[in-house]
């Protein structure tokens, strides 16, 4: 088994409720919902939605100020058509616009939004990077 | 496509070729390395290195403050064992240790690391979640 993987991304919230009828106006359906936690499928992995004191606790450093962090998760799509299509419908969701969608200096087309928490998304398309039938990214 | 997928998770840091050294020493091989940027294959999805203001920038907010966010990456494995030498490995590369691994409340097996940059890491077992042959993860 390969360990250059990630196979579960966990979002530090402040109201479980807010974020999770934030993902669902995306049109994400929850997989599991526990006390405090959902979980989604996102295609051979899982994204998680947890309290962010919680997720501080479970860290092993509770107390700790969990804020914006150096990191994007991004989405890539097939065309540029499809990138503005997708951040219209965050838009509509009341996602926090960081940078409309644009070309971009490494030969790509991408935008920026944050969801309630300030997590930042990147939605993006990549000429050079093409995607399996499935939405996987195996870089060349 | 489905949309619910993560096809990149980047990640600012200080130091791109101090935190190369640190991802070379948990034996992680760059797919792509450009001027700035480092890629790797992470199954079905990559991950990059990116300079932390460049990022800021490239978000459409140069002069942001990225700091500690609130997420985790989380690699899942087979059994406890594999979690504990894939956790020795990464303490032996120099990563900050958060908690050790140990049984936690959801009935699983978890420890957190950090990498120099701060990006908190979660390696775990958990037992209702089954990887496949690939260490891919498809929820329940």
């Amino acid at each position: 088994m390969n360990d250059q993987r990630v196979t579960l991304i966990t979002l530090g919230v402040d109201d479980l409720a807010r974020s999770t009828a934030f993902y669902a106006a995306l049109g994400w359906a929850p997989a599991e919902e526990t006390e405090g936690a959902v979980f989604y499928r996102m295609g051979g992995m899982a994204l998680g939605l947890f309290g962010r004191a919680a997720l501080a606790a479970d860290q092993g450093r509770p107390g700790a100020a969990l804020g914006t962090g150096a990191i994007t998760l991004a989405q890539n799509f097939a065309d540029r058509e499809a990138v503005d299509a997708a951040f219209a419908r965050v838009e509509a969701a009341g996602a926090t616009v960081l940078k409309r969608p644009e070309a971009v200096f490494w030969g790509g087309y991408s935008g920026y939004w944050a969801d309630p928490d300030g997590h930042v998304w990147e939605m993006a398309h990549n000429p050079f990077w093409p995607l399996d039938a499935d939405g996987r990214l195996s870089l060349p």
